[in-house]
């Protein structure tokens, strides 16, 4: 059982990966909980622009020009002017950790009225395993309180390390544009006191606006995709890289969870451009999620490098019939992991082995 | 989506079924709730005691002369002395829907301190569709102020009918004679606002403490196994009755959920009796879990009937070497089904088949 009163809060090995394209005032708020810890901001659009960050951060701040002087042709990968350009701060890192989140994100209350510390709590998650193997009724067996109930094999309850930690929102909820211009004055104000695995060969759809994963484990298959200018498509970035993470995480036998902290959203992106941006994901997803449902990777793929190239392959193989885009990504998804191990040149791959489920 | 305020009650659709050894003055408490419905009362034990139902319920009660002389020899595959009995409630009810509790559940509290009509809530559950195709990270995307998430494939959203409803405890959780030994003081104090489906191809340990479910969709595949009086095993009637429902629903295509409503578990049971009744368990499950994991039912298995014969075959099959137990279990199942077809001459069957996944 973790003692979650003595969580360490990782401030040596977590890097914040915020994406954006505006003074970042919003950092203000997060200051009792950001400041400790290191930031890389990932300045998306027009490079000459200065994007002011509050004093007191400790930060390094990347924009276009960066991203290509360092990747060279590599920074095909990288997507501009959508938030998928993320991704290039998880490449850049080389922390064990990563925290992202948007900066329309603000610090939500417990129905206590206590401003919640997303950062602690997502790394409560990461560090405490998952049980992705047997479904647990009251949640999460490590909390406080909780346990594994009556019926939970005993071989299970050592669970498997946690890769990911999907965090949720107050206020304005992730609705695709369909839904928002359904329902535009719908919020979320229910507070659910929870965090669960979501259980092995389940997808489920991952959004990047707060969201924390450990890089060791993960880093490769967290890419974002190709999104924004120049592509047919965009706001699947994050769904992307949550249906590739998923079905890899099942395959090496990683944990990923989904529910506790919520973030305070404060602001709806205009449905309308979200359409527009959506509408061919809106379709497409239609064949996506069949094919990842699925795809089943091969025994020999014992690091997270060898699964994405493999689903690389995969895509290429039975999404292209679904529109060329799926080429162009395939191709990408390969520069991504060229640019991964370029930028990361550890012993990571081998060491990983050790957790590749037999 | 269901509007939520205009659920019917169910009143002439719903038998509430209790099993029990003592006078029901629990019911006292639940009055308000449960008055409007009829009860169906398993008693189990001495038959000769008689058994206090407070005035002004509707109610029938069986005890064992009762089961014996209902269901002659075929008798033999309802428990004596082990809760397990209560699935003698389900065979012998008319009605579509079942609630069950046990005489120990009391009327629990939500945060704002408003008593929780558990029945509405299970109510609520059982006539909104399921989702065990994919996770929705705000939970049921039918309830009032939920929807599904950006990334939820469109198709799949008129989800699937809801075989069954499982509810939680507050106070005393449902813990295995082990865990209530090392954890003799844990409360589960933590309301969680949730309904969620369990995703297809998923198992969870199903507690028959605070269950409903459409006995017109899955009633045939809720028996809750030979235990107790006689048997080598004891508190896994529930379990097992949980892995066998779940293998099937996800088989035909129907939803489980589990989460909301509460109820108030008042008191422990022993666990040194418990340690008893369930060492045997606590071992087979090790290798009853993987088994039903694997369960792969033939596409013509195409009622609950169908299905639960077939399971019964492979339970004889490849269990009978764990122990031999698993035989005279895999009979007690066929005459489980002998019963039920014998009191349910219906065209259930048949009306079942459109239900049936493709």
């Amino acid at each position: 059982m973790a003692d979650t009163n003595s969580t360490p809060i990782l401030k040596d090995d977590l890097d914040i990966v915020i994406p954006t394209i505006r003074n970042l005032d919003f950092l203000e708020m997060w200051r009792p909980f950001f400041q400790p810890y290191h930031l890389i901001i990932v300045q998306d659009g027009d490079p000459s622009k200065t994007i002011r960050v509050p004093d007191g951060f400790d930060y390094e701040l990347y924009n276009r020009n960066d991203i290509n002087r360092i990747l060279g042709s590599k920074a095909s990968c990288i997507s501009f002017k959508d938030s998928a350009c993320r991704c290039f701060g998880y490449l850049i890192s080389k922390k064990k950790y990563i925290f992202t989140i948007d900066d329309d994100c603000f610090v939500a209350k417990d129905p206590s009225g206590k401003e919640i510390n997303a950062l602690e709590q997502h790394i409560k998650n990461v560090l405490t395993p998952s049980t992705p193997f047997f479904f647990n009724t009251l949640y999460d067996p490590y909390r406080e309180g909780a346990d594994f109930v009556r019926g939970y094999p005993f071989s299970l309850r050592e669970g498997v390390p946690t890769a990911v930690s999907h965090g949720l929102w107050l206020n304005i909820p992730d609705y695709d544009a369909p839904t928002q211009l359904v329902k535009p004055m719908e919020r979320n104000t229910r507070y659910v006191d929870a965090v669960l695995t979501v259980p092995k060969a389940t997808l489920f759809p991952m959004c990047g606006m707060n969201l924390a994963f450990n890089r060791d484990l993960i880093g490769p298959a967290m890419y974002f995709g190709l999104m924004g200018d120049g592509q047919p498509i965009g706001r699947y970035d994050d769904m992307w890289a949550g249906w590739c993470m998923k079905v890899i995480c099942d395959h090496l036998g990683f944990g990923v969870k989904t529910g506790l902290p919520y973030i305070w959203h404060s602001k709806a992106s205009n449905p309308f451009t979200n359409l527009r941006k959506e509408y061919k994901g809106i379709f497409w997803q239609e064949q996506i999620i069949p094919f990842f449902q699925t795809v089943s990777l091969p025994k020999d793929c014992n690091t997270v490098q060898k699964c994405y190239i493999e689903l690389s392959k995969l895509v290429r193989e039975k999404l292209s019939s679904v529109d060329e885009y799926f080429i162009k990504l395939a191709d990408a998804m390969l520069t991504w992991i060229e640019a991964w191990d370029e930028l990361n040149p550890s012993e990571e791959a081998t060491e990983l082995s050790k957790f590749v489920s037999k």
